[in-house]
């Protein structure tokens, strides 16, 4: 197989490391495209398991050391899977909004927090990081492959396709407390950037909240403030 | 200033940053021994304000480029600052207890949340990431200097500290939910590594506790789940 690096322009994305690409192996066979096993990868359990799915799919499977030069720089990955890019829709039901996400790590981790708290549906506004790059896969630990992430050309875009969506966006300044606002479904979780957070309109919009903290620390984390956010939401059902 | 690449064994280690190194001035300027500065470092605000604080403490100032390229290879780091390590000892009251933490990043981001949190005191049991390192204090933006951190041998030795904690270790399979828990002060809110978790004899330490969430993930990202754990423990009253 022949692996180049990363680019947001193609449509082929890479899954870095063996719990990664099993996932997508697990959950979207239909999106892989190959898998590359670096020689020295020494389990035998995951080989087998890569290879029987990879077989009754009829997915290539090749041991080649180069595609890891070119593509794993740190050297602790010794499986990765060819994804193709597929359009992605998001549907009815709960969302959480990123505005202007910057860091691929954080966008994977918080997805990764989404599915594991079942809200699988994660609209973007622009700007925003690749929600493609090997890194937010990668972060995501594989659940990048159990949700689905549409990108709109703006929040109002998004407020049209979802009128019935009740609309939390998160900010220092929000006039409600997390713990004393009772989030009602379908609901739309509003994260902004990591450095400057939501842009001021967000105050007219929806049920601003604050997650209050001490005057020591400037800001929560991102996925800190989401998982925070996300866990307090579904606390009683996962949305569904 | 003579800085050289960053090493556990030193006594000093290094806030790499504007907002980091402030957080230190500001904060513990005690232990700022020096503050180095990029020629290509244009903030004429923050200049003023580490030269202000520098002057009336005494503290030397340096404008180098070659100390960046020893200890920041990112490139995105103006300021450095030159932190020595002081012998820390937590105190009565709530802790955050992290058992076998492997990742620096993760360290400076739990850092990050308890000072948010009001949690000042951090306990830390080995084999544990450095707790100065220049990562972790990075990834804490800087609340790495609101904290005290303790090294203990064992959680016994722990334990035998502070007989008087509510010990609450997060379990993937942990008897009580999170929600379902009323958390009593002062409480030790225990957790384990981030890709084994905490060792099965936790089950036998005071009320292990689960976050619950779907089979779609294996766990949650270790600081998204201190950080619902934290938040959840002090939700109705700051902890002092």
């Amino acid at each position: 197989m022949k692996v180049s690096s990363y680019k947001k322009e193609n449509d082929i994305t890479y899954s870095l490391g063996a719990t990664v690409t099993m996932e997508y192996l697990n959950v979207r066979p239909d999106l892989v495209e190959g898998v590359i096993i670096h020689p020295r990868f020494d389990s035998s359990d995951t080989m087998s398991k890569i290879n029987d799915i990879c077989s009754s799919r009829g997915i290539a499977v090749e041991v080649s050391e180069k595609p890891f030069n070119i593509l794993s720089k740190k050297g602790n990955c010794f499986v990765i899977g060819v994804i193709r890019k597929q359009k992605e829709e998001i549907g009815q039901g709960c969302h959480v909004v990123l505005v202007n996400p910057s860091d691929a790590g954080n966008m994977g981790t918080i997805i990764r927090t989404c599915a594991g708290f079942g809200i699988t549906d994660i609209a973007v506004v622009p700007p925003a990081v690749d929600m493609y790059d090997p890194k937010t896969v990668r972060a995501s630990m594989g659940a990048r492959a159990r949700v689905r992430m549409e990108l709109f050309e703006s929040f109002e875009e998004y407020e049209k396709r979802f009128p019935g969506n009740h609309i939390y966006p998160f900010m220092l300044d929000g006039s409600t407390l997390l713990q004393n606002t009772k989030i009602e479904s379908p609901f739309s979780l509003v994260f902004g950037n990591e450095a400057s957070g939501l842009p001021q309109m967000f105050q007219k919009k929806g049920h601003p909240i604050r997650i209050e903290h001490t005057n020591n620390i400037d800001s929560l984390n991102l996925p800190t403030a989401a998982g925070i956010a996300v866990f307090e939401a579904t606390r009683s059902v996962f949305c569904s």
